[in-house]
């Protein structure tokens, strides 16, 4: 097969595009696939400041390692959850990684946050769900960073498959307010910085093969929280729909960006004001991570 | 296990309701499930005369001989297809089956509407999509026959299988118009008898088993043109995720009904009229089962 731009010998064939191409070619059409996200959801200019949320996976470096290569000014931010070897594994990857392009790596040590809690034990202590506990923290000192260290766009590397998956559960539920939130790109808010998801038209194999031509270490090592997380499920459905409905990712994930007002009369019938202890925007008196960290002192106490 | 209403041995577990009975007790289990569908969208009452498509498969005779033995006063309506085998054999079944229950049953034949030709002829002589032709057809006959023989509601089988894996289709390529059309129950309009679908709340499973302790013979032969079907496709995926999250399609598919006046505002932008040859309404100057008809002959002059 040969490489659909170049016509030299192909390496890679990606079928809901119908396209052959060489490793050269397939770094190009990556980063495009990148800036067409960027462009069609406005979601950054060069002169903006970006910091990538990382986590040591695949998408979160291959996004990163683009970003640089592109030209941006981009920061990396790692959350260490101190979930065992699989954080000790991705902290290791990161610094590497950072190390070795010379970017700037903010580092967030849970211990040192929740008074030397990890999450595994935080979950323990509030009896809380492991998957909600740890997005809630991560979105926490995503935003709370982002916000501090005055960057104009926080970016996640979440991808074509994570949100077709997130996408399929939300609508399995019927879950509107997340449909209606669920975007590529969100606003500046009060308190809030802007938030992008450039990995929206690229699928997980097509960042494995990203990653692989790139020689980006990631962590091979998967979190044990994961097993249970229903999300794998939709993943895998799709997957399985994909082999025989070829491009049926993209086409349900656009069509929904292309309806999404339907459910947007939905949205938000709340107001968000400052968390009393932490400043954090939220819905009730105290935010999501204070209450956690209440508990987590309360349940100690009781010991 | 034990019947969860009389304590005798069960002969059936329904995971999604979790649920152990005996025969007797899932009967009438089923009976209920109808006429809760039938309570809920208002389908029909006791003095309406009801007429139900059958095809000779086990979800409109398991409806059929509900109705029946629920005191309803229901004739049949089968559309001979000629479809070799298939159809031949779904004749003999549903004529066996009104015959001994003493049931009123009508029988259209293709062959006599379309100049002699069976369903795989005019497949053949428009080029069209199988499913489609068929699915267009069967409308138009169940439409006409209720109207002429003023039935008060026209039924089909539609299972919640069906409706889960329609609905899922429907969503992944944002069909909004058919979302705002896919109702358990449609009420009576110019040129249409009230139709409903009194299986929803009931799996296949569920028909299958009702029809094997009540001694119901169907079709065992598939239809020929259904492999292709994408239907299928998304049931599969369906059942497979039902495997790990029980209750997902009655979930899915009661969530859709409470939310589908998110898709209203996007039905039906165009009016009906009646077709210039046949009256059956239609959005253009003539309907698609006359166009299929000229189609026909026209290839047939062209030989």
């Amino acid at each position: 097969m040969r490489c659909a731009v170049c016509k030299k010998k192909a390496e890679v064939y990606l079928p809901h595009h119908n396209l052959a191409l060489c490793r050269e070619d397939f770094i190009r059409f990556f980063h495009k696939r990148i800036k067409k996200a960027v462009d069609d959801f406005k979601m950054f200019s060069e002169e903006d400041k970006l910091l990538v949320a990382v986590s040591g996976g695949k998408d979160s470096l291959s996004l990163w390692d683009s970003l640089l290569k592109m030209g941006y000014n981009a920061d990396g931010l790692f959350i260490h959850l101190g979930i065992g070897d699989f954080s000790k594994r991705a902290f290791e990857i990161v610094k590497e990684f950072s190390e070795n392009r010379k970017a700037e790596l903010i580092i967030i040590n849970i211990k040192d946050e929740f008074g030397g809690k990890t999450l595994p034990e935080l979950v323990e202590t509030t009896k809380g769900v492991p998957c909600k506990v740890c997005g809630k923290i991560k979105r926490y000192f995503f935003d709370r960073i982002a916000l501090k260290e005055n960057y104009d766009v926080l970016l996640t590397g979440h991808n074509l498959d994570d949100e077709a998956a997130f996408l399929l559960g939300n609508i399995f539920n019927w879950n509107i307010e997340y449909l209606a939130k669920q975007s590529p790109a969100l606003p500046e808010e009060d308190g809030f910085k802007k938030k992008a998801k450039p990995l929206i038209y690229l699928t997980e194999r097509e960042i494995a093969i990203y990653s692989f031509f790139n020689n980006i270490k990631y962590n091979e090592l998967s979190c044990p929280f994961s097993k249970k997380a229903k999300s794998h499920l939709y993943k895998e459905s799709l997957h399985q729909m994909e082999l025989s409905l070829k491009g049926l990712r993209i086409k349900f994930y656009k069509g929904f960006l292309r309806n999404r007002k339907l459910f947007e009369k939905a949205e938000k019938n709340y107001t968000l004001k400052p968390c009393k202890i932490c400043g954090y925007p939220t819905s009730s008196e105290i935010c999501g991570v204070c209450k956690i960290k209440i508990k987590a002192e309360v349940s100690e106490g009781e010991k």
